[in-house]
């Protein structure tokens, strides 16, 4: 990537940049070190094995531990270090023993053992979070995020139409799984990651009773796994006739996810599951017209629940387990702000980008759900980016 | 599981949780705290969304999140409680707010976050990592343990017997990688853990100069990956006649990694490749002999450099980057202790479980490796559970 089109990336980093120092400023910080990969690599264009340092204004430096040279190409910001401990990222920072700075960490990233390192070398500093900083700003897309994100949509669409023509009475919840994983590999996708700290199968599949089983998270609708050590995802269980089976995957192109989903019966639909499928969809297509920049969230989810007639109110999202909510952001992360729940008084903005999953589970019966992703605009309907059959 | 193997399989995890009572109290700690899912699944045969604490003597208890009536059914201690925040896991500890509890905690685990949430509930305590004392005992592995890493390996053999007949010219990394991905999805394994915090494609197809590409970890063999955001795995690169291939993958069953590698050649091997095949084939056939119990690993090390011509030293494990070792131990993370170095002081230890993985990498030229996974045994040769032809 040289000249123009070099040009124009870099300029989509240092605004990153430039937005955060601006945010650092505001909260009185000297500077932030920052360690999760996926962090520099919004800042930077690289995810090498390194540590950032983002003073509140001048030029970022970059400390790279390997591989340097792959990170010089690919990085969008100019300043690299090569280094080989995190002392000499410390002893970068003049005075680093005797002056009071006010630091940046990712609190809902950095480890204990690490902290503690950092609070050994910078004796006389004070430390404050950063991390709900970056996860406030990572919620509204730029452009070169949206083009990466509907890459990955168009990989998801392909996992549905494999999901479609491979699904049968007689395979096993492993083997359409495997089916799937072939796609997104062959695609180039990678795993998802998550704030949080458990690690999660990129992708679910459920059939049959395993549509109401019980999960580590959520609790209904996140399959049963192949073992008690990975609790979710899809498990040996044999697909029979007149199955319920939802496919919900992640696929994830130049670090950026999507999520979709789709709901299948095997054999010729039933009236009840017609029905409910009918139902879902009605609350669905509402709700996408209240998806415009400028609507507050909370009112959004209440409006989805107020189209579904009230005997299935209970069966929303999962019998009494309503508090996951209709959806989540969605970027480097499976899971982003904002979340779409009943009491988030935040309101849609322009670029933000959204899975919208509404569902409904009636345990001993089975599911529907659909989930598509969204691009909010600032007038008009949001911009559907996963668009398989529904 | 009931009556006689649920009690056997029991008596596993009673021994883990005393043992690690019994290092608790060497180090005068009153309790710990266990968050990482990974150790309460090893404490407690399930990984649902909860937290463990285990007191220096009497039983532990472990307070779920959720699911309640799935964690109740997997788990293998006793003692559950259902519970919805953090707070009622510190409200259980008596005086929790007065005492100075001695406190144990996970700090290559744990977040900042929760760090200071612990010790603004537990003001008056103090904490100590007891991590370290985890990853000792992970090392030796029990029967059960070694019971689910030989049907992880025998996963792991059928990805590269798939390989064998899959890889030809034309096809690209990202190909391969997708018939390999389906096999193991097929067979039920999930994704590697790590103690660091860098996620990780699970395996690693690397072809022609591919084969010494720089990447995040290690520096060399790792792949390029299929964009900067996952820098390191297979890519869109394709396969051509006279490639060298290496396809080194982790399968994991029942949350136990097996981590597996063979080198192969497209088309009728040259004389060069036979030649280097067959000094790293000797010298890894002669490491074997030392791989016993009592045996010093640093030793185990330096023998297999001794066993290969001085003028592939600089290329052993890659160009001048040797301290990545000949491999490593092996379990519920990729990477486990012992590391397999030159200055480990370290003993081989009955029941330890080796991923041991020499190599020469060459650049402009190539790379030959094998990985196996090896059980030490208290007399005589270990037992290599990956059996694929090399």
């Amino acid at each position: 990537m040289t000249g123009k089109k070099r040009i124009i990336v870099m300029n989509y980093f240092l605004k990153r940049v430039n937005k955060f120092q601006e945010k650092i400023r505001e909260k009185e910080l000297d500077f932030s070190i920052i360690f999760n990969s996926r962090h520099i690599y919004y800042f930077t264009g690289t995810s090498q094995n390194s540590i950032l340092l983002i003073p509140k204004e001048d030029s970022p430096t970059l400390f790279v531990r390997r591989d340097f040279v792959r990170a010089k190409k690919e990085s969008q910001i100019k300043d690299l270090v090569n280094i080989h401990s995190t002392s000499e990222v410390l002893k970068s920072i003049d005075g680093f023993k005797e002056n009071e700075y006010n630091i940046g960490i990712e609190n809902n990233f950095l480890r204990v053992g690490l902290f503690l390192y950092l609070k050994k070398y910078l004796p006389t500093s004070n430390f404050y979070d950063v991390s709900s900083i970056i996860r406030e700003m990572r919620m509204i897309k730029d452009d070169l995020e949206l083009e990466y994100v509907r890459k990955s949509a168009k990989v998801n669409e392909e996992v549905q139409t494999v999901s479609r023509e491979y699904l049968k009475e007689g395979i096993t919840e492993l083997d359409l799984a495997g089916e799937i994983q072939k796609v997104l590999t062959e695609n180039g996708s990678t795993f998802s990651y998550f704030d949080g700290y458990w690690g999660r199968t990129p992708f679910i599949i459920a059939s049959g009773e395993n549509l109401w089983a019980r999960s580590d998270f959520p609790p209904v609708l996140s399959g049963v796994g192949s073992s008690p050590a990975v609790p979710h995802g899809p498990s040996d269980r044999e697909i029979k006739k007149d199955d319920i089976v939802v496919v919900d995957v992640a696929s994830v192109i130049n670090g950026y996810n999507s999520d979709h989903s789709r709901t299948y019966y095997v054999g010729k639909p039933s009236d009840k599951f017609k029905k409910i499928y009918d139902i879902l969809l009605n609350a669905r297509n509402d709700g996408i017209k209240n998806m415009r920049a400028g609507f507050k969230i909370g009112d959004f989810c209440q409006k989805i629940i107020h189209s579904i007639p009230k005997e299935y109110h209970d069966y929303i999202q999962g019998y009494h387990q309503f508090r996951e909510g209709f959806g989540h952001g969605i970027g480097l992360c499976l899971d982003e702000l904002p979340m779409l729940v009943k009491n988030n008084n935040r309101r849609f903005k322009e670029n933000m980008l959204i899975a919208f999953e509404p569902k409904i589970i009636i345990p001993g019966w089975g599911a529907v759900n659909f989930e598509d992703d969204f691009i909010i605009k600032k007038n008009g309907p949001p911009e559907q980016i996963t668009n398989s059959p529904i």
